[in-house]
């Protein structure tokens, strides 16, 4: 068989290309293979376990696709002839294809040296709707769980658990919980808010071994020689780039196993192209090889090889992932955007930084008022942001994505201090001591 | 008496430029003037009348001012003298100066022609504490209230009093509430959101007279000759410029009533800058002058006047208003940022407009899920951002923040589509679907 265009996996980059190039290309054929009976919205799997009623609640309806006059299959992509455009299908078909989307994700890091992880009830959280239905009714039946990995997910799927009422205790070897993300005052206010939630945080403390007793997860071991009970252990140690099939057709990886992409997403190999969690990332700031994993960034990179995909054209190129996260716990809302101070200072730029503490409403007496903290990172010779993070309410995340979208537009402290930010009381902070300007004046202050 | 740098007016503008020069020049002597005991937030007035437990919980605290060694005086300034530089004060002092700030705000304008406007319980809104107190304690004995003037001031005004059990009818000449600053997609929802609320909406229905009986309002009547019962009314028909100071002292007045400033704040008179209401405007987009008022754009002002007062930077100029207003009513949310379509079009600019209609948080079964929808305005040759409107959630005030970061970097729909923005289930739209993006790539669709 044959599709003009033939996308492997079906998650947020595979479909986002596919309704992207589409929408541009209409008279083109579009064919999305993808493994998963069901695919979730990922950044929503960690809430299946808490928040939402049931896994079915966070699943992409296929209609999206369908609608658009996408093709859909449920099958594997064995290999890839990248010199006769064909795949080959677990199933044995063989597609022909003009253009190859590349969007096989990423999967859970389960690091060799662990003992224990195959023990039953030991969990990780892929993108696999099967497997999680399968991992929430056996955590219904567990009080003590332990989560292995103090990044986004271990930290979101703690906060769920211990909604549900559970034990939660969240092992991380990093001195603090999302510390690659975070600096040290906001991952002080996140621990601060997990542990008064009643969650049990060690950090700085790496595993040694899972144990078992009949095959079945009793305890964690730490290095320290500490013992934890658990009925149950979520391994949240990071995700690895899914890319043994593009690897085995000949299509350059680079060393942190990411397929090799251009601005335009273009691999090594003439017209295919990688998107999301499989394909290279390079940072925006430090314009250096990143291993950073995250929907939006995917989905940015699945836009330019969607338009890009038959016509190219110039302007619309990915200039480098600028990783802007946010989550959030209860009411408080935690982000960042750019780089952080910690990483700024080890690749030896000289960075000036200004913390501004406000309020998320004015004036601060109205009832649903929440602090609200935000950072800036700036270079100091040029005074151009870096980076910046922001704890607050629930405006946090448009809040960092402004920081972001300031960081992408190459702003320098002094023309954020120039800017014009709407404000209003019920919505934002006050006109005068609106944070993202406030903290800008203090950088200035600094770079003079 | 001396002051290096003199201050008039002790309001968001005042305060800010006060502040913002202090912190660049702490050699200097700063003297605010201001005629008010006590200062309000402007944007909390209407708040007081419903979410505010009283007026006190909406005062800016004078030790703002005084902390940052700012003095304060409670007086009237009665005349410049630009020339010799300096100013006399209702009390006949007489204060030097190096360099003086004008930020003497606006006041509620009351037609000439509107007949009634005395009588008792007719009320403006000012930002006078004791004024406002009066009409407080009045209100509270007031059932049947009618607000004239569907502007922002008269729509929050109007929730607020809905709040608090009053039976409450809002009239507008205009045909919708908020005609000037949304286009009809977004009235249209404001009026259906009032509504809901028990809120009588009269559009399109100019006011005739105020009629009384014993010197107190009993009745508005409209140019229908339709009659409205009214224990209690409010004039919300916009502000003027408080310039008669300045007009006296031989400074520049514009067309419209603002004191002529250029990209720095100065104003035709050397040493001599105005800020806020009482400032000129000119529109980002259309370059033309503008009658915007709004705390943002005050402060934005201020702190350009306020690092540029002595040490003139470049760098540092005020490039345009760019209206970014909000409001709330309920969990409700509305912004716009930039010019309307109509707008647009009135003047003569070619446009393409995008409405993306989304959630936002993700999955949408999340139980805080609000709808969300962006509309965008873009000039249809250059793609450039001209505009942009929300309605959303509590998240409302810093997307629309987010449009109008884009519009002052002149981004055009192109360079948005192709922007990474961060997203979060329990804070933002989705990643596959965020709205600023989504609407962008309409918006590209009409361009080609």
């Amino acid at each position: 068989m044959k599709s003009d265009v033939l996308i492997i996996g079906g998650s947020a980059s595979g479909i986002t290309t596919a309704l992207t190039a589409k929408a541009h290309y209409p008279d083109k054929e579009f064919l999305v293979v993808r493994r998963e009976k069901e695919v979730f919205i990922p950044c929503g799997i960690p809430y299946i376990f808490g928040s939402l009623e049931n896994s079915a609640q966070d699943v992409i309806p296929d209609q999206l696709l369908t609608d658009a006059g996408i093709k859909l299959m449920l099958d594997e992509i064995s290999s890839i002839d990248c010199d006769k455009k064909v795949c080959k299908t677990a199933n044995n078909e063989e597609i022909n294809f003009e253009k190859l989307v590349i969007a096989t994700g990423s999967r859970p890091v389960v690091p060799g040296w662990l003992k224990g992880a195959d023990l039953e009830n030991v969990f990780t959280i892929p993108k696999d709707k099967e497997y999680i239905d399968k991992a929430i009714s056996t955590l219904e039946n567990a009080q003590k769980i332990v989560v292995i990995g103090g990044g986004f997910i271990g930290v979101e799927m703690s906060d769920e658990l211990n909604k549900k009422g559970k034990d939660v205790t969240i092992v991380e070897v990093l001195p603090h919980l999302l510390g690659i993300v975070f600096d040290d005052e906001v991952t002080a206010k996140v621990e601060e808010v997990l542990s008064s939630r009643g969650i049990h945080i060690k950090t700085g403390s790496g595993v040694k071994e899972i144990l078992g007793t009949d095959g079945k997860v009793s305890e964690v071991e730490l290095q320290s020689g500490e013992r934890l009970e658990a009925d149950a252990v979520i391994l949240s140690m990071g995700y690895r780039p899914n890319t043994e099939l593009a690897k085995d057709s000949g299509i350059e990886i680079n060393k942190f196993g990411f397929i090799e992409v251009d601005e335009y997403m273009r691999t090594s190999k003439p017209d295919i192209v990688a998107v999301g969690d499989c394909a290279e990332k390079r940072d925006f700031i430090t314009r250096k090889l990143s291993r950073v994993m995250l929907a939006s960034v995917a989905c940015a990179e699945s836009r330019i090889a969607g338009i890009n995909l038959y016509r190219w054209s110039n302007l619309k190129t990915f200039s480098g992932t600028i990783p802007v996260f946010s989550t959030a716990i209860g009411n408080n809302g935690f982000g960042a955007a750019g780089i952080t101070e910690n990483l700024a200072r080890k690749e030896g730029l000289d960075v000036v930084t200004a913390i501004f503490q406000g309020m998320d409403r004015h004036p601060g007496k109205l009832s649903d008022m929440h602090p609200q903290t935000v950072k800036l990172i700036a270079a100091k010779k040029t005074g151009m942001l870096v980076g910046g993070s922001v704890m607050g309410g629930l405006s946090t995340g448009e809040l960092v994505n402004l920081i972001g979208l300031a960081i992408q537009n190459r702003m320098t402290v002094s023309s954020i201090f120039t800017t014009q930010m709407g404000s209003h009381p019920l919505l934002t902070a006050s006109p005068a001591a609106y944070p993202l300007i406030k903290a800008a004046e203090i950088a200035l202050g600094k770079i003079g």
